[in-house]
């Protein structure tokens, strides 16, 4: 291996510190105190700590200093459940914004998850949703017009799509494709997660079936990559 | 909803019309043939392109143009199978590039996933994985030291770890837990993908056990976020 650049062998430093010795909000030193440790310049440690915050690993509080970051919220991906069961299930309180709510003309891939014909409508969703307050993931939900037209008259600020479609309705939900992806917050996206633009985003295009392999919601989430992870556990196939 | 800047309905035009009118590997109009459609400045040509670019929905081709972007391989996540399976899975060839074999000091999390004590030593290898010869994943992957042993006397740029455990030693894989989580890239990780630094990566922890629960491999997998996504299918469990 050739030899690392200085602010990359600070940056390791750091990192093995942090798993090693420090512990999810604690501070780290400050950039005075690491200059006179590592006895570099003040921006090779900017270097290094920008590089760190990048990776997930610290979080710079304006005016506060430089913490450790907290652990990402361990969401299951084992069975098919809505944001508030997903809250819940980890004790914090679920809440949402509701940004966006009309009939629009689907965009491709809407229109080929809920079986509409191309020009087809939908009824448009866009929610930011909360934990503790806080956003966690920005969603935009595709629902067939009829469907759409119910929900959109409940307050959605208050009520889960997945328990109105359940127990209000009667439309039971079986299962749901889930496709993950990682991309990287635009300005629009960014601002609607309360986060910067290039942060990380774990997008989740999720959609929902009724009995008779029916599509009954599209939705696309956007989980903020630093506060989320999905954990699952998965067994060995014999070859085939 | 507050007025559109001008960048963002130049950003949202765009990608419309890739949604529906343009096929993956499409080329987009030139820098001034758009500043003559939308009748906008350069910089606000440019500035729409970047966010497509940042969302993944196009990609720029120094020299040759801007591209509408290819599909992600579409990687299973239903079942537990190596780097080798799930290329060969979509009809792509898997080979590896060494970087790394050593034995260090396992790292806290390294050393939780493996049940070494604080301080424990384990077989450290870094692997670039390529599909049809280029870079789709970067694993770092550590191995209890008696495994890693026989594991680093092998040419690992042909052979995957899992097909050695299971078919030459004899030790069955039997289930793994996988975290998911999104991050950027630093200009390390970048540079091992052949991406740019702030490129998203979707990072799998994967804790492979063998009999009687015994973690015989924990593998950090960091793929590049414009190339692959993760695929499942869940279904729904009555309310407890």
């Amino acid at each position: 291996m050739p030899r690392q650049p200085l602010y990359a062998q600070i940056e390791d430093a750091l990192a093995v510190r942090i798993r090693d010795d420090l512990r999810p909000g604690d501070r780290l030193p400050t950039e005075d105190e690491l200059i006179e440790q590592f006895r570099v310049s003040r921006i090779t440690v900017r270097h290094a700590i920008q590089n760190l915050v990048t990776r997930g690993m610290v979080v710079v509080e304006q005016g506060r200093g430089t913490f450790v970051a907290r652990s990402r919220i361990e969401q299951q991906l084992t069975a098919l459940t809505g944001f508030v069961e997903d809250m819940e299930a980890v004790g914090l309180g679920a809440s949402a914004r509701v940004t966006t709510s009309e009939v629009r003309t689907a965009d491709r891939e809407a229109a080929a998850a809920l079986g509409l014909p191309a020009g087809g409508k939908a009824r448009f969703i866009e929610r930011v949703r909360l934990a503790d307050g806080h956003p966690v993931s920005f969603d935009q939900t595709w629902l067939p017009e009829d469907i759409g037209a119910q929900v959109a008259s409940e307050d959605l600020s208050e009520e889960p799509i997945f328990r109105l479609l359940e127990e209000k309705y009667g439309i039971p939900l079986l299962e749901a494709t889930y496709r993950l992806e990682a991309i990287v917050a635009d300005e629009g996206l960014a601002a609607r997660l309360e986060t910067e633009p290039g942060s990380p985003v774990l997008r989740v295009a999720r959609t929902t079936f009724t009995t008779g392999q029916r599509p009954i919601d599209y939705e696309l989430l956007h989980y903020r990559g630093d506060l989320i992870s999905f954990t699952t556990r998965l067994t060995r196939e014999p070859p085939a």
